[in-house]
């Protein structure tokens, strides 16, 4: 474990705060969508579950001597760009965006963080923990292409859709960012350490989409 | 304490679990009007909050043999017909909501809550204590106000518009749900002790819009 530059923590605390403030909004948003009053309540239970992390991370930021809201400041516009690209228009679409797109953003920081000391990475593999959307997501997706099939493809593509917006929303927080960009070069030694970074997080990936009944 | 209709109780549940799960939407909602990260996660907190009430409430629920959506649903359309009625155009409409909404129902709630044995008295009362909204919303109200003075005039008026809707309202539920009055009726003893109930909302609410520094 090389020393890691505080910055390059605080920014990732940061914008770890930032994504799960928007993580609460967005299942707060997808809860209305919601078929059943159940649905409603489980998604509005998993926002509940995102702010209480979102409270440990700025609790960490506070330790650290940071401003939570200068922390998460620099992440706003990459973050926001991303959900309002990627704005569900259906319950399912809503369904798939947090299994897929969370599940992908989770093993980036999931990553990222085994470079870290502790208690930073024991802190961000806690809060990056499942807060029970994957299996309720799962089934309901799952339940949905079984009654009917030609959402399967249309869900596929939305699947492919997120990924590709991930991803180019990610490099612009890398490149703005001088502080994660050495540490994920640090991390993974060298270039070729990058690529087996985006070789497992690919894989995950489509495990998940597998997971749905998807083609990935 | 006279012996209470299961019935009554299940309902009184009911509507309180609807009304947290409206009051964590309307949070939600309302954060993002927030002008600052730092108001858009208070109101995200406190919406998660509610949601922990929700959940105490469903709980209890099954215990009673109740199911929880069924329970929930006599009162989706008066709860939601109060909120499409009154949704905050501001940020500032939508903390004097939380605040004088919120204050005024869990009030009334309270008062019912008085009529119940245990373990259901103390668990109504747990959820309705205030979730640090209050003090929040009032802060941000008196500095608004007291940047701008106008802003009082349109404020009150706002306040006293959502009292009329709620009043409305919740004579609609109780109209609907035959437990529910005769719970009233029984605990109150008679119309008497109907117009004192009434009457200490009242002051309960007069003192709530003057500390927002609002004409009631």
């Amino acid at each position: 474990m090389t020393t890691v530059d505080t910055r390059a923590v605080v920014d990732l605390l940061g914008v770890l705060a930032y994504a799960e403030l928007t993580a609460f909004d967005r299942l707060a948003e997808d809860a209305r969508m919601a078929p059943t009053l159940a649905g409603r309540a489980a998604l509005a239970r998993m926002a509940a579950a995102e702010m209480g992390h979102h409270d440990r991370l700025a609790q960490r930021l506070t330790e650290l001597g940071a401003d939570p809201t200068e922390a998460m400041s620099p992440f706003v516009a990459a973050l926001d760009g991303f959900h309002e690209g990627t704005r569900p228009r259906t319950w399912l679409e809503g369904l798939v965006k947090a299994y897929v797109g969370d599940g992908l953003a989770a093993d980036f920081y999931r990553e990222i963080a085994g470079f870290l000391a502790e208690p930073d990475r024991s802190l961000i593999l806690e809060v990056l923990a499942d807060t029970g959307h994957a299996d309720f997501a799962v089934r309901e997706v799952r339940a949905a292409i079984a009654a009917q099939r030609t959402l399967a493809g249309r869900l596929a593509l939305w699947g492919r859709r997120l990924v590709g917006e991930a991803i180019s929303q990610s490099q612009a927080v890398i490149a703005e960012r001088d502080g994660l960009a050495r540490l994920i070069m640090g991390g993974t030694g060298d270039l070729t350490g990058v690529v087996r970074l985006q070789e497992r997080i690919t894989a995950a990936h489509t495990e998940r989409m597998k997971a749905l009944g998807l083609n990935p």
